[in-house]
């Protein structure tokens, strides 16, 4: 069970702007740099925060990418429900793929279903500012400050 | 974000053998027929349940597969730990893969673990006992009763 690498890069990219703050511009070549991975793979999870409303893009000379909302406003489970694929844990939560006969009557599904919701349950009470707030060694890191 | 085919597959496996009972014996192509899923795949999925302990295999014409120990000491929470390869929800959940640089100072690793204890405190309170138990209405899918 694992997150795609596409949610695991989202986060990332909103914990650097988060310690940026709401201002200052960032460029996905700075946080391919501080973080070590692919500026492709970044330009892709950047443009997709943006059509989410998360993050700004200002185009031009000078320009970059920035938070689009107040860190205390981007929620964590949210986030993680818009950038992974989909939370089918077992064929039967996919009602229209979804073949397995005991459907009906298996209870099993219930209780995957009361775990998800407790996984996300965690992730729902917390927004990116918990962790971008005080956090000045986060921002050593990812910004050399 | 999913379980493996395979941990369904175990999880249908030991409903099906729940059912049965535990002195009755099943095959695999019984198992199979009754979800409509391969017989290739249900092989291995029973041999590895067997390699866990968890379903007891008779040899020989007659023979067939049983559980090996009775519902209410299948945990399912312990059962899904065993079914699936890993749950390294983002890269620093692996030690060894791991090069997220942040990783000593990111607040987000801890609450992404407490996310996942909070599904498996879930999974931990429940046996395949709680799915099998004076569900007719399984039995008579399964096992045409």
């Amino acid at each position: 069970m694992r997150l795609t690498m596409y949610t695991d890069f989202s986060l990332r990219v909103l914990l650097y702007l988060g310690v940026q703050g709401k201002e200052k511009l960032s460029t996905v070549q700075e946080i391919s740099d501080a973080y070590g991975i692919s500026k492709n793979h970044l330009t892709k999870v950047t443009h997709e925060l943006g059509k989410m409303g998360l993050v700004e893009t200002i185009r031009g000379r000078g320009g970059g990418i920035r938070l689009n909302v107040a860190p205390d406003q981007i929620n964590i489970g949210e986030t993680v429900r818009k950038t992974e694929d989909d939370f089918h844990l077992v064929e039967c939560f996919n009602c229209e793929l979804n073949r397995c006969v005991i459907t009906p009557v298996c209870r099993l599904k219930g209780v995957l279903h009361e775990a998800l919701d407790a996984y996300f349950k965690v992730l729902d009470s917390y927004t990116l500012a918990d962790f971008v707030e005080n956090n000045e060694k986060l921002a050593a890191i990812l910004l050399g400050e």
